[in-house]
């Protein structure tokens, strides 16, 4: 299951999830001339940073509006860039935070699980309801496919909606408690659903509760760094160091842009970026 | 203001919002083996549709989704129709429901209100809080973009979370009000902002207190035909017959299939599936 396998890559590689949200303002000047051609530039940028990386970190996550604002050459890039990733035996989520009712939803499962935009994991919104969750499970039943449900998320604005509380409980708990009884039917052999969450890392208040009221759920947990997450809160979201893969995109991305000599040491600096994230966040092999 | 173009389209040509949910399955074989390419057959479709209604729809809606589903060519055919409709002098959709922070927003916001895939109506998810609505804000103060928000949606897993009731009041209603309050800023001059809201025309109960409600806002209402909307329920969201469109996209797109000549008569099949339609929400002109 695939879920087993992004288990089994943390157990090798760490935590570290890079953030491919790749805006052509981070891009070298001296490459964008290079290459001309958007879909080609964007798609080299990250090719680099994969090549850089690829035997320490666990998986690369593509956001995807960054691309769909590129239209439909940035749309090419996205496709290139996640048939690399698999091409360099790695996975891949894409970060498409979907949610729509069934027969619609099928087309996304469809858009994202096959064809030009396949990859390994989704994003999904739950506020439509469950209906809007279920049509994804077809696509999982042969566990080669799994999503990341948004819980709580790792932005101030996450207390409008996340955090309200109806019959005593936070919406997110609402919906947790619902995703963990549905991943049921889904668990692999480490133990992890194939359904697994979005949980911010820049909340820490109640990371214990959350972590034992969902141990059969693997957590995507953004906010490391920019958004102002720490290393100490974002380890309570882990069980003995596996369960949950950190995100990080402009830290490692752009992290070349603090040296003069980013540009030529452009390898050197990403991989060192990714080895001092995954220190902080307690890798000790 | 882009809504007050909408409302006077809707003044002129009636509330009908014709959905282009455009699935390969939904078009004649005949035309799919005349074009052979992806995005050539889903556009010339598309594009027949438009040709035999443009004069009697306000505005065409986009589900992405069915689009995505066809990979980069189905965007192609995407961007291609929404070019088309603003050809024709009509007005376009993207039904998107996108939703996410701050940063990456803003992406979603160059994607679909510039570029390949422009149009003037974006639908977002509220899920994650108002600082994922408000960097579309920036796109609108020149009166030339609005959004259309999920409130209550037409799927029965809306009650799932959308229903919930928190300080007595359903989720939908935090929602609502505060982009009541939101779009005080962006009021057009027949008292509509650009701030419009999704509300599901499958559910009435409360109907005339959720259109009271929220006076300054446009409704976008799903759900009417294929879903169980029925005319009278989709009425009540109506102000004088204005203030809303209703949606129907299988019972308009997939009209002639009722018929045996219906591809023969394609167009006069579906021109009447819109003004049997229209006369059943209330238009009388």
């Amino acid at each position: 299951m695939i879920i087993d396998r992004l288990y089994e890559e943390v157990e090798k590689k760490g935590n570290v999830c890079v953030g491919l949200d790749t805006s052509m303002d981070y891009i070298p000047r001296e490459w964008i001339e290079e290459f001309k051609e958007v879909d080609e530039i964007i798609f080299r940028f990250n090719k680099r940073i994969i090549d850089a990386t690829y035997d320490i970190v666990s998986i690369y996550k593509l956001q995807i509006a960054y691309y769909e604002s590129y239209g439909l050459e940035g749309l090419k890039a996205y496709s290139r860039t996640l048939k690399y990733i698999r091409e360099k035996g790695s996975l891949s989520i894409g970060d498409i935070k979907r949610g729509d009712i069934a027969d619609t939803a099928d087309k996304y499962a469809r858009g994202h699980f096959r064809g030009d935009f396949e990859t390994d994991f989704i994003t999904l919104n739950p506020y439509m309801g469950y209906d809007s969750i279920s049509p994804y499970l077809e696509y999982m039943k042969d566990g080669s496919k799994g999503i990341f449900v948004l819980l709580r998320t790792s932005n101030p604005g996450a207390k409008d909606i996340e955090y309200l509380k109806s019959d005593d409980k936070e919406i997110y708990y609402h919906i947790g408690d619902k995703l963990k009884d549905m991943g049921m039917d889904f668990i692999g052999k480490y133990g992890y659903s194939l359904i697994g969450s979005v949980v911010g890392g820049t909340h820490d208040e109640e990371a214990e509760i959350i972590r034992e009221r969902y141990k059969n759920m693997f957590f995507l947990i953004p906010g490391y760094g920019a958004q102002g997450g720490k290393a100490d809160n974002i380890k309570k979201y882990l069980i003995d160091g596996n369960g949950g893969i950190v995100n990080s995109s402009r830290g490692i991305i752009k992290y070349y842009t603090n040296f003069k000599d980013g540009v030529e040491r452009f390898d050197e600096y990403t991989r060192q970026a990714v080895i001092d994230m995954r220190r902080d966040i307690g890798y000790e092999k």
